[in-house]
């Protein structure tokens, strides 16, 4: 997944306004006179139910950037449609109004209202956040959705975000992602010995345990960087949003599976304050168009990365290679130990794993007599 | 998945009354001034904005049926809040305002504004309607969504139902269903010759090859018909609703997997002439809604599986049993040939299977690299 540079905005001082921002938005709910529900965000009486709103959506992705790009315009097209403009959304582009990891910042402070992102870029402002995006040989696609809508994610994200002063849902998915681009195959464990590779969030950690270094580009110096030999590899997506970044002129072996990333969520966050000041039907609108996005976002990559493989393979001499197993079993081991650390550091993050690792433990047991033995059958 | 008994109105009186509807629906359309978007039910101007519509909702479920009839009426719930109440749906159970198996003519007819239901309830009247729930051997959830939302399904499914008057929507899904109950144990294929069994759909064609007979028995008739001995064997859905139906005392064999339901897909269909009356927002709501309780459906059974398989298992000594390989081998040949004898006698069914199956074998060959092999990580 693409990682952008962290804004100018030092941890301390954003932490602090975070903290005041939580204290304007208890304030302004305490006015309303709402309680939050728990499916959060607090239902809201039907107070400016004739205004206009005029917001700003500030997204971690180039605004041309397929599916990502495209789905936050969609998702705010659908918003404007469904409330027949009564909530307009002006979306911005990475680096167009703030830096692409500004966002959350940004919405925080109320400098734009809505910020389309993945949690693990705010690792730096809470080590919670990031179980919410990818956990190295977590859930899927299908199992996040499951924790986060019925399995009490969603509470545990809101927990996480709210001193913040800022609502999570989750708004895209990009499936299991592929392991990445290398210059080199992988036969061992020891072929990651200082091996710089650009990878974000607690996979960068999982890396260095093996001995290499994660290193964090934007996107757009992913391909320069690996071409110039400033990196020895990288990871970002899938086939279908990689054969568009061109990695495969400047890298020669495709390695699946993402163990890093087994099905990442994208998320929609809004500014609390701003949220309770819409009425309930917009606020029913953006929380019912959240699903559609997420939806909409995992169709898409799952339809069209079988076709951008073939191409990758068949037009580009792309070399797909699979982990080996010993080494995948050490990545797992690794993992498990980058987890632990974090856990042993940050209560937050050890009450929100404990929740993610019992759902993983009983989904995967129902995954065994289910998805597990239908791929068996195709 | 259940299946209740079919309506008094004949199948040739239906047909000839879908194709009268058709055509008033084709004339409404005109009269809107409004041609039909690729994603179907058309735009249309900003006409009716201030009318409150008030709506009902058909289904084929029990409205106190967990997840199914729950699901029904928050999706009601979900677009009257961002309607602001200007569309209001009142959601009606099986037998309540028509039968279970009536809601697609009543709908057709106008009697109804909507339904909830699945697609091959309805092969009496369009056999190429049934591809869109669930196909023997066929696509799991996230691949049926990303067919239909991504791939070009939603456009065939729309031409399927345009005859009667109907624009379909996906609105839940199951997942992997689980195989069925069973009085005895399944050792080879000749264990169906003769057996008695309640199954649906193409399923139950299949369950014909192998020497069985398939009965259809609504969903209050199974559990007395299993334990007067009626039926020997029947398949409803997963552990969270099968619990609650009460199979575990009357059968003692439980088989997975769902080979014939692989991601039975569930269904919002409305009335095409009512829908263009509705002006764009509310269109809008509607389609949008219709997401987000696909993945409620979805999220609900894949959280709560488990839980109730435990429970069946350890407090109610059900026999978990897998199908012996051979056994699925052989209903993977009879299923194939049921498909092909259907698409042999109706074009828009071969025209559907053929658009099914290159999307089929696509996402396979994605999967093989992802979904399968995140699944050997676990």
């Amino acid at each position: 997944m693409p990682k952008e540079p962290t804004s100018e905005i030092s941890r301390r001082q954003f932490v602090k306004q975070a903290a005041s921002a939580s204290v304007a938005a208890g304030s302004a709910a305490l006015l309303a006179g709402c309680q939050d529900s728990t499916s959060g965000g607090g239902s809201t009486p039907n107070i400016n139910t004739d205004k206009t709103f005029k917001w700003k959506m500030v997204t971690t992705w180039p605004s041309t950037l397929k599916v990502l790009g495209e789905g936050a315009k969609l998702l705010a097209g659908w918003i404007e449609t469904m409330s027949q403009g009564r909530l307009q959304i002006k979306v911005y582009g990475a680096g167009e109004l703030v830096p692409a990891l500004g966002i959350f910042e940004a919405v925080s402070q109320g400098a734009a209202q809505m910020g389309h992102g993945a949690s693990y870029y705010w690792a730096g402002s809470s080590q919670a956040a990031q179980f919410f995006a990818a956990v190295p040989f977590g859930m899927n696609a299908q199992q996040m959705n499951a924790w986060i809508y019925s399995g009490g994610g969603l509470e545990l994200w809101e927990k996480v975000y709210k001193p913040f002063g800022l609502l999570p849902m989750p708004a895209g998915n990009t499936g299991v992602q592929m392991g990445g681009w290398f210059n080199r195959e992988i036969n061992s464990i020891d072929d990651f010995k200082g091996m710089k590779m650009r990878i974000p969030g607690l996979g960068g950690k999982v890396l260095a345990k093996a001995g290499g270094a994660a290193v964090l580009k934007p996107g757009g110096e992913i391909y320069t960087s690996l071409e110039r030999g400033l990196i020895d590899a990288t990871e970002w997506i899938g086939p279908y949003h990689d054969y568009h970044m061109g990695f495969h002129r400047v890298a020669k072996y495709y390695y699946y599976p993402g163990w890093h990333e087994p099905g990442t969520v994208l998320e929609l966050f809004v500014n609390r304050e701003a949220f309770e000041e819409l009425p309930a039907d917009l606020q029913e609108i953006v929380r019912t168009a959240t699903y559609r996005s997420n939806m909409w976002m995992l169709s898409e990559f799952e339809s069209k990365n079988n076709m951008y493989l073939d191409k990758l393979i068949n037009e580009h001499d792309v070399q797909l290679r699979k982990f080996p197993d010993d080494v995948l079993a050490k990545l797992k081991v690794y993992s498990q130990e980058t987890i632990e650390e974090i856990c042993a550091s940050d209560p937050l993050s050890a009450e929100v794993y404990d929740s993610f690792k019992k759902f993983q433990k009983a989904v995967n047991s129902w995954a065994e007599i289910s998805e597990r033995a239908y791929y068996g059958l195709t």
